[in-house]
């Protein structure tokens, strides 16, 4: 695992967010996108729930087989999908007990509650009829924040493998708490969110204040709580085998 | 129809396509991608084809069932796509005669090619395994080209507008050549190629030449064939009704 290459990625990831949120800003935030049986929507086949997850699950499913999620740092935000009809090289050099420790860690579908949530701030109010190039910025957008919070896999690894003794001592006593201090690096995250704010201006944003709480009370929150799940799952797994 | 709207509409996407052309240009051509019946792609379901249109075509479809087909300034690549189940709004005061002069002018296949092409000059050569990634950027890339490359029609319509004589006397001699040399402004050519230089510049690509002569070469001539056409169509449907 090259810790440089996920440190790359991971700003990769926050330009692409950033980005993308600014997309999404450029529209109204389109309510009835996310109302379950809006009336804005009439569906000839009798489908019954909101447009967005009629549009976002069956393109997840494409997806799914054509192997997305065989690969790592994928985690889908719907059950259900069909199974991989196609076996490709994957670009994942990832250990396999990181692999092991990791399967089960899924935040996505949680990550798509606070962004939708989130979209109330992001955009204006109102309905611009921009429903699909709505969906598909919200599509591109979540599955970014969910490969970039789920990066917390890696960054945590790579944490353990620097002082393993800190960790075991505190997984030793389930002590939650004080490894999330632990993880909590305020200076790194200034710096995160200096540089979320230089991006997000540049990319036109009226209030970058939006976007920089995001990061602040949602992406990077949620990123610690990736990693202290994985690195729970490790321990746990570790003692069972 | 509101030109200002247009012109702004048309910049943006010009944003969308340079910071998807520089995310494309992070991973690697990754060849096999679009090769006919890959060997680095098995498929359990007998698929016949290439990894690119395995994906693309039914995301696609999922997007025609969703109705992004019966809007205005969208163009599918393929052909044989489901209809859409879905009555809702559209966001487009185009004028009804716009409509009806340029509902069957599409260039998408045509562009998938050319940009296809593009590919070779745009990545490094090789392979990196980015496959989805590199599918899903070029969809998204594709998507906005075409956009941006059907938005002539509003661009033509507007010329017109603005000096009917001329263009009705060159129509009357089916003198497409001074049409063209009509459509060509060098100026605001070079002030779009030198724009899109500065943008690739700030997205981090290493050599803008490439993009920029995509613009030149590619983009913008055949926006002006999508003008061409949308004109002798006006032309010729407006003398049969």
């Amino acid at each position: 695992m090259d810790l440089e290459k996920v440190r790359e990625k991971s700003i990769n990831l926050e330009d692409i967010i950033i980005q993308g949120l600014c997309q999404r800003a450029r529209f109204k935030h389109n309510n009835a996108i996310y109302e379950h049986n809006s009336k804005k929507f009439l569906f000839s086949n009798n489908y019954e729930g909101t447009y967005f997850d009629f549009m976002f699950k069956p393109i997840e499913n494409v997806h799914a087989i054509a192997g997305r999620y065989e690969c790592f740092d994928e985690r889908p935000f719907y059950k259900g999908l069909s199974q991989s009809v196609v076996k490709r090289d994957y670009n994942s050099k990832i250990p396999d007990d990181i692999l092991k420790f990791s399967k089960k860690i899924n935040f996505s579908p949680w990550i798509k509650i606070s962004y939708l949530n989130f979209l109330k701030d992001l955009c204006s109010n109102g309905d611009d009829a921009n429903y699909g190039d709505s969906v598909l910025c919200d599509i591109f957008n979540l599955q970014a924040i969910s490969k970039r919070i789920h990066y917390g896999i890696l960054v945590m690894e790579a944490k353990y493998q620097k002082s393993p003794e800190i960790y075991n001592e505190l997984l030793s006593k389930d002590d939650d708490i004080s490894i999330s201090s632990e993880l909590k690096n305020v200076n790194v995250e200034l710096k995160v969110l200096e540089r979320v704010r230089e991006k997000s201006i540049k990319n036109g944003i009226k209030n970058p204040d939006v976007i920089v709480n995001f990061f602040k009370n949602i992406i990077i929150p949620m990123t610690i709580q990736v990693e202290l799940d994985y690195i729970f799952s490790k321990s746990i797994l570790s003692k069972k085998s």
